[in-house]
């Protein structure tokens, strides 16, 4: 093919660092579009917005790397579908990319993830699709590591595709001391989040709720993404968005009276 | 058991008609706990909130049955973790279920549903969980054929069980003359929205654009969960949290250069 075109997302907002990482990444590999959140929207999951207007304003946040961008008012998976429906209309993406989120994305905060939202909605709309995330939430957090392995990543999607149905949810450790040991294909952990909230008040004496929380991993297994990401490793997940539990339905059908 | 005790959420606001219909469906079978989002949260998908603090205020809507409920800032997946974590503590429900979704919530579409997101978070908390919907956008819509199937369905859960990280996504098709042929256990069509955005310019000029789009199944199969609704069964999906497309594993570590 010539030079791939490249959609790149995110769900912490068009300003964030890590879609620059993940800008100039792809600037090196094909001709690149950005539709992001003006705002962040971490956490908002697979979420859609279907009660209000979507406001889309281009942004000259890129022009040094000669790169057109827009920025939405709406969510990580409005963003992919405001690049496909209104920017794009005929041309198809040959690549998704969201992130580079700032922060994991392991284990079921798939789910939760906004990042990941955007690369299963390319996923959906039937473009090969990646999301990728730095495990590392200090504000001063360091992707210099990230770059080589993002853009082989992206490369041997781009010339060996990936599934149909199939998004790939790539973390990253934290920038250590020693090299990255490497990329592990892996299956997501069977860990989660065990929450608490904060129980404040507010200057009105009134209640309100901080969701705040531990990660724990009960999985010992060594093929999951957080084994992968603890000991130096690069994960690469493939995600499906058919959540059917296929193993359940003749065990439903065996077992119920219907 | 004693009366099972069952946490009620939805997506559609504690307002709702089909939180009505639910709760009072669950009340002739068990003690129920309301823990509902104030307003609408269709399309959320799995959100959290986690940049702001939730509120969680007691909610008198269904004193009339001698109900405690509450209405929550946040969305559906926030209701589960603060019923669990700060209203029922050491108690944990026997059943989550969340709904009547007032619109179906089929194929795909279970990625983008609010109502299934509580469900889901119901299941990851590592409760029985269902999400029902009622495949009728109609503001009239008719829920009375579905309390005795919502009724039967949870019961089959309280007494069988269901396997471990699953919850159901159960979808009602619009009342109809005849009646439910039945209830189905099937897969998640592979059919998508196919989206059109609706591009207006607002008072001042500025344009906007509002999500629209048509349902469209390629899915010929006569076990997903479109086909059973549009013959008039009682569709039921059971769900994973898992997303790991484990059959693309060996087929990346077999192409890829890693």
């Amino acid at each position: 093919m010539g030079r791939p075109l490249i959609l790149v997302s995110n769900d912490d907002g068009i300003v964030s660092r890590g879609i620059r990482v993940l800008i100039e990444a792809m600037h090196a590999i094909g001709e690149v579009l950005v539709v992001a959140p003006d705002s962040p929207q971490s956490g908002m999951g697979h979420a859609i917005t279907i009660g209000e207007p979507l406001r889309l304003i281009p942004s000259n946040l890129f022009d040094d790397l000669g790169i057109k961008a827009y920025k939405c008012s709406g969510t990580p998976a409005d963003c992919v579908k405001l690049a496909k429906h209104h920017i794009l209309k005929d041309r198809n993406p040959d690549l998704v990319v969201s992130g580079v989120n700032h922060g994991s994305n392991l284990a079921v905060s798939v789910l939760y993830s906004g990042t990941m939202s955007a690369a299963i909605e390319g996923a959906i709309e039937g473009y090969p699709s990646i999301g990728y995330s730095l495990a590392d939430f200090d504000h001063d957090a360091d992707f210099s590591h990230t770059i080589e392995p993002i853009q082989h990543i992206a490369k041997q999607v781009l010339e060996k595709g990936i599934g149909k149905g199939v998004a790939l949810n790539v973390n990253f450790p934290p920038k250590q001391n020693e090299k990255l040991k490497g990329i592990k294909i892996c299956r997501q952990a069977k860990a989660h989040w065990e929450e608490e909230f904060d129980h404040r008040k507010d200057p009105y004496g009134r209640p309100y709720f901080w969701l705040a929380g531990n990660f724990v991993n009960l999985d010992k297994g060594e093929d999951t993404d957080v084994w992968a990401v603890d000991h130096n490793y690069v994960s690469v997940v493939p995600c499906q968005y058919d959540l059917t539990a296929y193993h359940a339905i003749p065990e439903i059908n065996d077992s119920w009276d219907i």
